[in-house]
């Protein structure tokens, strides 16, 4: 089983591709929860995620035979990435299979990282079914996400940089996929610190980790569903359960909307960007999805921040309505002169700020006399929301909410 | 005038409430520039941005008599905050106006700070003038944005972390509202290191420095117009800019799209999250907009991370559209069945994702056997989009461009 010596020896290796990254307080988060919350900025490492540990490891220590053959991987998301860039910093050809509908900012970034990308298959099965293939034809090694103590043991040296950034700690939180980053973390903590705990943190909508460890058994979903696509995978790795069965002390679960949330307190607070994986662990601290006591030292391990733009921008549309800072609601005036000026008015009385209007009158659901008017509105908090369509109703309005 | 001493004095009073920032090197910036790129990242200050730092150098040198019968300021945007933590902190009450208007959710951070929030007026001006009347009737101390020794000496404090933090810094850069901020730093910077070169940037639409100095008086503008409201002022300070003629040595300008590029690349590529005026400096060396040598070292003062998110989506989308990564158009289609069919095939086969189809068959301005459509793709780059439009008018489509 993977050793506190095989995270140590990983560490001289992972510092020369990748950076030791920051640990910060958070104020904000310790006063919302009442503990001492440290934030393992892991969104700041090279890639924007800290997979590029464990590919270094893996790769440094293929012989020079094998290096020269080169390196093939599958993935759609980080991985790609960390392989890429730990590949070409240290003279090693790769190639990185990625489905042929992956985001194109991830092949963009994985090309820019110095490797050749190949389109290939409509999933991530048919795009690793391409790179095993690549693998026995140009006699490449295969580097994998989690399955692999090297792969394991570079994703550790996060869990010794936690512990010397962060000595008073009690609880390391992390998020758990394939339970590559958990099991590394953990391996080098309890060793070091037999007290502190380790709390692994899946979505929901891709949890398979707690029936695992009640069944005694790995347990694999059908399918995944969830946005932090970074741990959307439907089972743990058979060498990171093993581990995860002897040094994780618990597993909690945590919501997509609750992910969601935990992404936007990090930018409007913390003014960092991290991605769904790597704000499950927040989430699950501010959910107080396990057991903690006041002033407990407890550390979040961000692990990586490429969330895409578009998923970003529906991550802040939806924490304004959350948070009852933007409302959508729909509602008929009669179409005579005057009648948009008269809900106006009301809206303007209630102090809500107006984003967007549209109004029309060519719906085919409504009365020929009549017209729909959909509204956007920037609001004060929930109290506001209810104070506003409280008034709209009071002056005659139906007030279909649309979010 | 200003002195280094002045400088020197606040950062003993300034720590009390204000953190020492971190400095980071940027290799995604050096690379596209081929300087040395660090950033200072006042981002992550309490509050949010660099104003509290005057603002508690401000409320520490008053007398004790001052400081029982409290502050009062007027503020829409970080000054309030600044100083609504800084007094709340010291134990000193105050009392901060804003307009009407503002935005709620700089109303709710300034209360969350611990200071009463007075609404009052419809500008700046009205809510100024309300805050003077609270001076003089409860002789209270006002505590000015920029104007003033004390402030620019707690604003100063940042220019002596940046040279401990990036000792070889070539050049510094600044953004310039009001000129607090600048006229600090320049006087820590010159004192010390006169060899260090201080760069001022303003927004285009607020710019009125370059002007001043040219005339050798100042300049006030009639109107600002620019999405980093940090710095939408329209004059600098008579004390500042005094500090400015003699320390800065240069200004520069940059416009509101090169800002919200800036943003976006901090968010996508460092991060990181910056307002409009903490991300002008760097707008201003990834233009170009000033000569630098190769590999000089050039540290870019994130001032501040306090944007709204609305402003935020629209920076996003807008970074979307400029990268060609997002495009929104309007074509008609026969209105017969098959016909959105055939269009969203010439899409797919171009191998562009949609996002959003609008799709409307009661527009006034079309035929009435026709339908308008109107997309939102998600493209690869700007040669992807153009690739498209070749495609779909190949195909018999007129594209009208919406963004």
């Amino acid at each position: 089983m993977l050793s506190l010596a095989d995270v140590e020896a990983a560490r001289e290796r992972v510092v020369r591709t990748a950076r030791e990254t920051p640990m910060r307080h958070s104020h904000t988060f310790s006063a919302m929860t009442g503990a001492d919350v440290h934030l393992k900025l892991e969104n700041f490492q090279r890639t924007g995620a800290f997979k590029i540990r464990g590919a270094t490891n893996r790769i440094t220590t293929l012989s020079a035979a094998e290096q020269a053959a080169g390196v093939v991987t599958a993935s759609a998301g980080n991985h790609a990435q960390g392989v890429a860039l730990a590949a070409s910093r240290l003279g090693v050809d790769a190639k990185i299979v990625m489905p042929e509908h992956a985001p194109i900012s991830k092949v963009n970034a994985t090309r820019s990282y110095g490797a050749e990308v190949v389109l290939h298959g409509h999933d991530y099965s048919e795009a690793a079914e391409h790179a095993h293939m690549l693998e026995r034809e140009e006699d490449r090694t295969y580097v994998p996400a989690f399955a692999d103590e090297q792969v394991m043991a570079g994703q550790g040296t996060l869990g010794l940089e936690m512990l010397e950034q962060c000595p008073g700690v009690d609880t390391v939180v992390v998020s758990v996929g394939g339970g590559g980053l958990i099991s590394g973390v953990a391996t080098a903590i309890k060793a070091n610190r037999p007290d502190v705990r380790v709390v692994g943190v899946q979505a929901e909508g891709a949890a398979s980790l707690p029936q695992s460890l009640e069944r005694g058994e790995i347990y694999e979903r059908d399918a995944v569903d969830t946005m932090a696509d970074g741990i959307a995978t439907r089972r743990v790795g058979d060498l990171p359960f093993e581990v995860i069965q002897e040094r994780v002390d618990e597993v909690v679960t945590v919501s997509d909307p609750e992910i969601a949330m935990a992404v936007l307190y990090l930018l409007e607070r913390s003014k960092t960007l991290v991605e769904g994986a790597g704000a499950a662990p927040l989430a699950a601290v501010l959910q107080e999805r396990f057991d903690y006591a006041d002033e407990e030292t407890i550390v979040a391990c961000l692990s990586g921040g490429n969330i895409d733009l578009n998923t970003l921008t529906t991550v802040i549309v939806r924490g304004l309505v959350e948070t009852g800072r933007y409302v959508k609601f729909e509602t008929v005036l009669k179409d005579r002169p005057g009648a948009l000026d008269d809900l106006i008015s009301v809206i303007s009385a209630a102090k809500a700020n107006i984003y967007r209007i549209q109004h029309d009158r060519s719906s085919r659901d409504i009365d020929m006399n009549a017209a729909e008017v959909e509204l956007e509105l920037e609001t004060r908090g929930h109290d506001h929301v209810a104070d506003l369509i409280d008034k709209l109703e009071a002056n005659g309005y139906e007030v279909d909410l649309l979010v």
